[in-house]
C-alpha cells in the first residue's frame, strides 16, 4: 500500500504566512512569483508520486550489489532510468546557479520540493541530494577553473558528487583523520580509506565527483590540519583515476543507496581553497545538508501519517464511546472515532505541519541572507540559518522517527508488515539521527558553538523575532490562546539558557550533560513560535484549511508544548547524577 | 557482534529484595531454595548464551519459508535441532506442574529466565512461549480428558501450541469474529480463517494444538457468543486434521517465527470450557502472555545496554570535557566519559532494572496468589498482578523500544548496520507494542475494566504497598532522598486517578484520550516504588553492585521519574482538542 500526495496546500499557507514576495522581489527570483514557485513546486509532487515512489520498494528489496572483480555496484531495477527523468524534469539543478545551466529558483522553493524527494524516494534522493551540495561547496570554495569544470556537469546531472569525510577511526572526531595527500605536479596523490561513502560508487552517472578531506605532509595535527581535495572518479583524460569501492555496508534501511568503503590508492586529487582549510568547504556542504536532514524528519513523518490516516479511515473495530457517533448500520466504527487513534494522529500532524513550518522559514532565511540589500538583515537572517540548523537537524528527525512509530501504532498488526510501507519508513528515516552529525553533536554544535557568539547574539537575534510577533498581534483577542503559551515557553527558554550560560561556562560537562535536553526545549519553543504564526494568518481565513489550522495550533499548545515541562525539570538535575558512575557501574 | 550476559546478579538480588524465602517456603516449592533457583537461573543463562544467541542472527537472515504446495513451513537452518535440545535443557517445561511431567518451579524463576530467552532470540522464544500459554489454559480450562490427552506431550515439548484469535475483520475487536463451530459426534466441525497465527505451523513438533475461538450455531452475538475449541493439527488417528497454512506475513522483525494465516477447513475442533465462554479460556493465556511481552521490553533493553556499552567502552572519539580525565597517551578518549553518551547509557539502564525489578515483583505476585495459605494475600497479590499487567505490559515495551533505540545511538553509524545486532533487536523488539492487545488496549483495559472494581479498590491495594514501604523505612535518614520523590509521585497519581475518575465516569470519550498517558503515569509511579524497595536494600550493602544499584536509584528520579510531569500537563488538556477534529480536517 503506497499513498502520497504531496502537502502542497500547507506550502502555499506557508511561503504566504512567511510572506514569500518578499523573496520575488529579488531581482534575482523575479521568475519566480509565487504562482510560478507554485507550479514548480506542484510538477515536483506530481513527479515524485508518479515516478519515485512506484519504486521505492523495489530499491528496498532488491537493494545494492557490489561486484568484487569489477568493484563496482549495480543499484535496483529502473533507478538508472528514473535518475535520467529526474535529471530531465530539472528537479536537480532547481537551485543552481543559472551560469551554470540552473534553474536558480530560491531555496525555499527548493526546500518546499525537497520534502517530497525523500518522502517518496530517500534512497534515491541522497545521489542528487550529495551532488547539490558539492554544486555549494565548489561555488563558494572552488576556483574559476574548478568551477567551469565541475559545475556546468554536475548541475545536469551528467556528473554526481560526494562527500568523504569518515575513516574507520575517526567519525565525529574528524581530527584524527589518516589520509594523506603528498603534491604531485599540478595535483596531488592521495592515499587512504573511507567509510560510509553514500554513492561513492554507482552506474547512473559517468564520472562521480568526490570531495575528499585529506593530511598534507607537515599539516598540524587534528583539525587545523585537514585539506579538501576533488578527487574524480574519471580523470580528465579518461582514464580511471585511483578511488575504487571496496564494499558496502549492509544496513538497516536505505537498502538503495550505496554506502560504501572508498580505498584511494595513488588517487589523483585537485585542492579546493587553501591547505589545511578543508574543513570550510565541508561545512558549507554539511550546513546545507543539516537542513535537509532534518527535512527528512518532516518528509517520513507526512508520508507515514497519510498512510495511517488512510488506514484509520478505513478500518473499523470497536464502537464509538460517543453513542451519537456511532454508525449502527455497520459492523463496528471506523478507528478514527476513538480518541487515542487521533491523538497519536494528531501528534504527528501537529509536529508535521510545525516542522515544516520551521523548515521553511529557515529556508528563507536563507534566501534573504544571501539577497537582501540591508546588510543588517543579511546578518539577522544568517544568525538565524546558523542557530536553527542544528534544532532543525536533531529535532525534526528524531521526532520524525517517533511519528513514524506512532503511525505504525494506528496501523496495529498491519504497520508491522511489508503490506503498508510504514515499516521501511521507519527503518529508512532512522539513519537521519546519525548521518551529518549524530543529533547529539548538533546539540554541542547549539550550546558550544553557536550560542556563545557576541555572548548569545544569535538567541537573541531569534527572541527578537517572537517579540515581534507577540506586539504585531497582542491587540487580537483571539491570538491570546497561542501568545499565552508561546510567551511562557519563550522565557521558560530564557531562563534555561541563563542557567545553562552560568554552569556550562564553569564546567563544560554540565554544558555536555544539558546539551540534548536544551535543544528540545529550544526546539519545541521555536515550533510554538511558527505554530503562532501560522494561527495568525488562519485566524482570517474562512475555508476547512485554516480552521483545520486553528484546531492544530490548539492541539499543539495543548498537547505536544508541555513535553517541555519534562524536559526542564530534568535538565535541572545537571550532571552530577551521569558523572557519579565509574567504568565498572556501568 | 554478538554480546550477552545473563544478568545474574541483579536477579539474585531482586530475589532477596522481594523476599524469595517466602516462596520457597510454600511446600509445593520446597525444592527451590534460592541457591536452587539462582542455579536453574544461571543454567538458562548458559543455554541461551551458548545456544540461542548465535543463531539469532541466521534466523533473522534466513526467515522462515513456507512452500504452497505442500502448505509446509521451513524453519532456518538449525532451529529444530536447537528446539529439541532447548526442550531436553528443562527450560520448556519448567515452571509446568510435576504431574504432567513439568519442573514445577515458581513463576518468578521462570519468569527470571524468560528474560534470557527472549533476549537471545525472540523469535524461537514465541514457540514455547504459546505451548506454555496452552498449557497454563488447559490447566484452567480443559476437561480431565484434554488434560490427560495433551498436558504431558505440551509439557514434553513434543507437541506446541498456538492461539488462534484474530480473523481479517477481527483484532482488537474479536466480537467481530466470524468462524463457524458446528457440532459433530463427540466434536465440533470448525471453518474459517484466522491471521496473524505465530508458529501456526512449522517443523519442529510431530503435532501443533490450536485453541481456536469460533461461534457455535445460535450464538449470542459479540463477544459473548465466542467458544473455545482445541484443533489439533494431526487428529488422534494419525490423520491429518483439516487446518493448513495459507501464507506467511512479511514482517519488520521477527523473521524466524512463522506468523501464519490459517485456513479452518471443516477442522475437528474440542470445545474447551463452556459454550460461549470462549474468553475465558483465552484470557488465561493472554494475561500470563502479556507479562512476558512486557518482559521483552526489559530484555531487548538489556541487550541493546550492553552492546552499546561494549561500544562505548570500545570506542575513542574526541577529549573528555574535564581535563583530568583525558587519557593523552591515547589518539582520544573512549567515549564513555562524555556525558551525554552516559546519559543515553543511564537512561537505558535506570529504566531496564526498574523495568525488570517490576516484572519480577509481579511474578512473586502470581506466586503467592496461587500459594498462600492466607486468603486475604492471596487477594491482595492477585489484585497486584491484575492491575500492574496492563501497565508492564505497555510500558515495558515502549520503553523498550525506545531504549534499543538510544542504545542505537551510542554506536552511531555502526549501530544502523547489521555488524552490531543492535538493527535486529529494534525490529524485532517493535512488534511487542502490537500484539497480544495493542498498547493503547492495555491503557483501556486498566482504565475501563481495572480502576472500577469496587470503586478503586486495586489502586488502593497497590497504594498500601508504597505506604508500607514508606513507613518500614522512614526513619532511615539516607532514604530520604528516595522517598521523596516516591511520595510526591504517589500523591499526584492519586490525584489524576481522582481526576480521570470523575472525567471518565462521565464521558467515555475522557477515559480514552486520557489511558495512554495515564498508564505511563502509573508506570512510573511503580518504577519509582520498585526503585525505592531496591535503595532500601542496597544501602545495607557494601560492594560495587550496591553502590552503583543506589547510583542507578539516584539517576531515576532525577532523570526518568520527571517525565511524569509533562503527562500530567498533557492529561489535564483533556479530549476537547482531539475530538474537535472532523473527518475532512485530519
Amino acid at each position: 500500500m503506497q499513498i502520497y500526495k504531496a502537502p502542497l496546500q500547507d506550502i502555499r499557507f506557508n511561503l504566504e504566512v512567511l510572506g514569500y514576495d518578499e523573496i520575488a522581489g529579488f531581482s534575482k527570483y523575479e521568475d519566480f512569483d509565487i504562482d510560478t514557485a507554485m507550479a514548480i513546486i506542484e510538477e515536483a509532487g506530481r513527479f515524485c508520486t508518479n515516478e519515485l515512489l512506484p519504486l521505492n520498494r523495489v530499491g528496498d528489496e532488491q537493494g545494492v550489489q557490489w561486484d568484487p572483480e569489477t568493484r563496482e555496484v549495480k543499484t535496483p531495477d529502473g533507478f538508472k532510468e528514473l535518475y535520467k527523468r529526474f535529471v530531465e524534469s530539472g528537479l536537480l539543478g532547481l537551485i543552481s546557479p543559472v551560469e551554470y545551466g540552473g534553474t536558480g529558483a530560491p531555496t525555499l522553493v527548493g526546500i518546499a520540493m525537497g520534502e517530497f524527494v525523500t518522502a517518496t524516494n530517500k534512497s534515491f534522493s541522497m545521489c542528487p541530494g550529495l551532488t547539490n551540495g558539492l554544486i555549494e561547496a565548489l561555488e563558494h570554495c572552488g576556483t574559476e577553473h574548478q568551477k567551469n569544470h565541475y559545475l556546468t556537469k554536475l548541475v545536469s546531472g551528467e556528473w554526481s558528487g560526494t562527500m568523504c569525510l569518515t575513516e574507520p577511526q575517526c567519525g565525529t572526531d574528524l581530527g584524527l583523520m589518516k589520509t594523506t595527500a603528498v603534491p604531485d605536479g599540478d595535483g596531488y596523490i592521495l592515499n587512504g580509506t573511507k567509510i560510509w561513502i553514500t554513492f561513492g560508487e554507482h552506474d547512473w552517472t559517468d564520472n562521480i565527483i568526490h570531495m575528499v578531506l585529506a593530511r598534507l605532509p607537515g599539516a598540524p595535527e587534528g583539525i587545523r590540519g585537514i585539506s579538501a581535495f576533488i578527487v574524480p572518479k574519471i580523470n580528465e583524460d579518461g582514464s580511471k583515476n585511483g578511488i575504487y569501492c571496496a564494499g558496502l555496508e549492509h544496513k538497516l534501511g536505505i537498502h538503495a543507496s550505496p554506502t560504501c568503503v572508498m580505498n584511494l590508492e595513488d588517487a589523483k586529487g585537485y585542492l579546493v581553497g587553501e591547505a589545511h582549510r578543508g574543513m570550510r568547504a565541508m561545512f558549507v556542504m554539511m550546513n546545507a545538508a543539516r537542513l535537509t536532514v532534518g527535512l527528512e524528519g518532516v518528509a517520513f513523518s507526512e508520508i507515514a501519517y497519510q498512510t495511517a490516516l488512510e488506514f484509520a479511515k478505513d478500518r473499523r473495530q470497536m464502537r464509538s464511546l460517543d453513542p451519537a457517533k456511532q454508525e449502527l448500520d455497520q459492523p463496528a466504527d471506523t478507528i478514527l472515532v476513538h480518541p487515542d487513534v487521533r491523538r497519536q494522529l494528531l501528534n504527528i500532524k501537529s509536529t508535521t505541519e510545525g516542522m515544516r513550518a520551521l523548515c521553511l522559514y529557515v529556508a528563507k532565511q536563507i534566501d534573504l541572507s544571501k539577497n537582501h540589500a540591508d546588510e543588517a538583515i543579511r546578518q539577522e537572517s544568517d544568525d538565524l540559518v546558523t542557530l536553527l540548523t542544528p534544532i532543525i537537524k536533531s529535532y525534526c528527525t528524531e521526532r520524525g522517527f517517533q511519528n513514524v512509530s506512532d503511525a505504525m501504532q494506528v496501523c496495529g498488526g498491519a504497520g508491522y508488515t511489508k503490506d503498508w510501507s510504514i515499516e521501511q519508513f521507519m527503518r529508512d528515516e532512522r539513519i537521519a539521527m546519525i548521518y551529518e552529525g549524530t543529533n547529539h553533536i548538533q546539540a554541542l554544535d547549539l550550546v558550544g558553538r553557536k550560542l556563545p557568539i557576541e555572548g548569545g547574539r544569535l538567541a537573541r537575534t531569534f527572541g527578537a523575532q517572537i517579540t515581534k510577533l507577540i506586539h504585531a498581534s497582542k491587540e487580537d483577542p483571539r491570538m491570546a490562546e497561542f501568545l499565552e503559551p508561546l510567551k511562557k515557553a519563550s522565557k521558560t527558554l530564557t531562563a534555561v539558557t541563563m542557567q545553562l550560560g552560568m554552569k556550562g561556562m564553569e564546567d563544560h560537562e554540565e554544558a555536555g550533560a544539558a546539551a540534548s535536553n536544551y535543544l528540545n526545549i529550544f526546539a519545541l519553543t521555536s515550533l510554538a513560535y511558527v505554530w503562532a504564526l501560522q494561527a495568525h494568518a488562519a485566524l482570517d481565513g474562512d475555508s476547512r484549511f485554516h480552521r483545520a489550522k486553528i484546531k492544530t495550533a490548539r492541539y499543539f499548545m495543548h498537547h505536544i508544548l508541555p513535553e517541555m515541562d519534562s524536559l526542564v525539570a530534568i535538565m535541572d538535575a545537571g550532571k552530577q547524577h551521569m558523572m557519579a558512575f565509574d567504568t565498572e557501574d556501568f
